[in-house]
């Protein structure tokens, strides 16, 4: 075992040397899944096999997979992340306890009300007035807390009595650039997608508050039930942050629990630089804030975090008695009736760790260099000729379009199309050639366009320039 | 960083060779609340602090903490993880990877779909007919895909209209004794609570099958819409297995989804010997399988496995352009529009890599050893004066009585209510010697209860023996 132990290690050492390098490694090395079937046999039979060729499957495994650390990866909301982030949760997975009690994980428990707390603080709201909120298993499930908290805060009869007690179709609001965890929330929640209003967006990508006040007012006259607004600090595509002192404001006039899906800009809060594109958001009554895409903490890592206390025990509590046993001790610090979830994985030791290791300050300035990154690029791609940018960067997020020389003169019509097919070969020879990861898709009248995210620390002058010499090498014959 | 990695290893392999020793180690160090927190001192500040700092916090953290792979730890349906798993979720988190598409999690995609195929070939389907299925963060969320599953499948227009358009009261049947997921889940999905029917148990704690007839009959009979049954494999407290095929064959009769909860029993189905005890199984048209649990996989790792293909993605589909692109290569292997997730964590590969080392056979013996120290305990309870069972055990859950010499003359009410306050005082003591953990709990007309759960593989015959001297040695004077 000792031997397997520096085995790994020495694997597992030589895996993030070579994925923090440029040229030891390449973001991924492409293998069609029948290869990769044929290459890997994962078939588990009767028998043992030896540590020996365990190590040689996390190789494997290693060889086949994408390096999302690598500086060149840029493919999601996450990427690069934070080594001693990794080690809080090597430490989380060695001592495997679940967070629904004190008696089985005392600090852990404390830890989290504490970055809850933190957290509720750099959102702005009262630390005096007590609040809630918890770790969750993502973004969507954050989301979906913050929904069932609104439906409970307006229909409390709806836990023990079901949707069809209200008498009203209680619906939800959420631009039409939002995250699609809102229609999954929706349709999980018997609240059906449908019943999911989209609000206009204006030509940045956020929300209108008019057209919100508007649509409220409507489904209003019509008999239904507003009781939800989403607003996006920091939209999955754009990166747009909604005017959230407007929406705030619709949401009092109406009456309506106000969400703010922080789970990809919510980093931003961080800096004090930064923290105005939230400007407003302490009005919110909950928000969601992703600490595993911009701050680096390894997946899963995500918190709701709420105004005020109680609605989540109020939803959630069953009383368990096998678990939850009042005759104990400390029982007061229990979380576990509060979450739809029984055993629930300590997420917040890790954020807690590298948090203490870079101080405010650090964090700071790691999501100030993410931001002026992003703006870099903008740059350099209204410099440069057949890159064009489809939003003004706000967030970490740029998006642009290549235009192949072939295209620059087709007419609106023939080169949208044409334009529509040239994203997917340039991803498809990224992908072949293992130089980067960049994702791209179409949004709303746009053909297929890049989305380029900046929130890995390790991407220097040189990458940022590449990115737009390699798409160019990649696309200019198209 | 080297040093820092050197010196966190070796706090690790220390930490795993105490938390192996009956000697070295007690299973907590115990500490209240306000102590906890006037010893660790939690404050981030603006300033970043050394590695030499985090070091140490993670050996506070560590001190503080509950040692759950401690051999006598058994107060949670999960104990002592596997030593590679352990090092299958360090590699899973240093690769930090999200399992939506191929594109990102090439190997991980394809070893999920293997990993699913082969639960499903234990459970008994036919591997020719496609299933469907997704590792999910915990039991209790998979008894919701479970739910909402069966909800599409009897009434998908819910979807996209709500559960208003469905025009009856939809009702779930579930044991008295089975877990409150399913509770929750009924209060998350809009179902309302009261619309979960309790089922009665039998003496050993099955759900009696006349009676979900019974009540399914009069739900009928009511107008309302009974469309899932909740079987359980393994009961929370007492380890029982409701009868499968009898529940099976009400189910038919009256078209009603059957879901089989196996997060804690249906580790039994790798042992010939075994699953016997889920006879039936196989005629489920879901099942919720936790790794996570008796077979030492650190949280979160559970299944949900539908036998037939297609549900998953029919209830939860949005099509998200920006993640799902049709023109994107080898997007029909991506799984995330199953998922009511968007990121979402590797969580197969420590049970692929743990299973591989054992092969079926280890497994198999693994899962053998703590039913066989079950029964062993069950023998030493029923052998000793004051001890007395309260179920005989079917899972590895062995729940039982200490009545102290002082109550044991005492007539039935009174007996009864001291007996309730034993147990809790016990289980402190432990909590405050750190000698072991044991979990209690009343149940229906039953005084608290200390349930005993074998699911650590490190456990010998003399800390079967060392649990009823403790106990005996803790309570004999009250
Ligand atoms: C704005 C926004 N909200 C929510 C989510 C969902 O977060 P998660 O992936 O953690 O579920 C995302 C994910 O990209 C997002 O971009
Ligand atoms: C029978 C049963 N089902 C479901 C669950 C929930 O599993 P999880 O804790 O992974 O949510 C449990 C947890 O103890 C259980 O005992």
């Amino acid at each position: 075992m000792t031997h397997f132990i520096s085995r790994i290690t020495t694997l597992f050492t030589d895996y993030m040397r070579e994925t923090s390098s440029r040229e030891d490694a390449k973001v991924v090395n492409y293998i069609a899944p029948k290869d990769l079937l044929a290459a890997f046999d994962m078939r588990i039979t009767d028998e043992p096999e030896s540590l020996g060729k365990i190590v040689e499957y996390c190789e494997t495994t290693l060889q086949h997979g994408v390096r999302t650390s690598h500086p060149r990866f840029y493919n999601q909301l996450f990427a690069r992340i934070d080594p001693v982030a990794m080690v809080g949760e090597w430490l989380t997975t060695m001592v495997n306890t679940s967070m629904y009690t004190y008696e089985v994980a005392p600090v852990f428990i404390l830890m989290e009300a504490y970055m809850l707390e933190r957290m509720r603080e750099f959102i702005g709201w009262d630390v005096n007035v007590p609040g809630d909120g918890l770790f969750s298993p993502g973004g969507s499930i954050s989301n979906m807390y913050a929904m069932q908290a609104a439906r409970h805060y307006h229909f409390p009869q709806t836990k023990e009595h079901g949707l069809l007690a209200i008498g009203k179709i209680p619906v939800v609001f959420t631009s039409s650039h939002s995250h699609y965890s809102i229609k999954k929330g929706a349709a999980l929640m018997g609240l059906g997608m449908r019943h999911v209003i989209a609000v206009d967006v204006d030509r940045r990508g956020k929300m209108i508050p008019a057209d919100l006040d508007a649509k409220i007012q409507l489904a209003k006259d019509d008999g239904l039930a507003p009781f939800f607004v989403n607003a996006t600090a920091g939209t999955t595509v754009v990166g747009a942050f909604d005017p959230f002192e407007e929406i705030a404001a619709v949401c009092k006039k109406h009456g309506v629990w106000m969400h703010v899906d922080a789970a990809w800009g919510g980093s931003a809060l961080v800096s004090s630089k930064q923290r105005e594109l939230l400007r407003g958001v302490e009005l919110a009554d909950s928000v969601t804030w992703n600490p595993h895409k911009m701050m680096g903490i390894p997946l899963q890592c995500s918190a709701i975090l709420i105004r005020t206390s109680g609605l989540l025990s109020g939803c959630n509590a069953t009383n368990a008695q096998y678990l939850f046993q009042k005759d104990k001790i400390n029982t007061e610090y229990d979380t576990g009736d509060k979450a739809i979830q029984c055993g629930r994985k300590v997420d917040v030791f890790k954020l807690w760790l590298a948090w203490k290791a870079k101080g405010d300050k650090g964090y700071e300035r790691q999501i100030d260099y993410a931001f002026a990154n992003s703006r870099r690029l903008a740059e350099l791609i209204r410099a440069r000729p057949g890159f064009e940018l489809v939003y003004e960067p706000e967030c970490t997020n740029v998006c642009f379009w290549y235009v192949p020389p072939s295209l620059r003169h087709l007419d609106h019509t023939e080169r949208r199309e044409a334009l529509h097919r040239v994203a997917p070969v340039i991803k498809a020879g990224m992908q072949y050639r293992g130089s980067m990861m960049i994702g791209y898709q179409p949004l709303d009248d746009f053909p297929n366009f890049f989305r380029m995210v900046f929130s890995n620390p390790a991407v220097t002058e040189e990458d940022i320039q590449f990115i737009l010499d390699e798409i160019e090498n990649l696309g200019h014959a198209l």
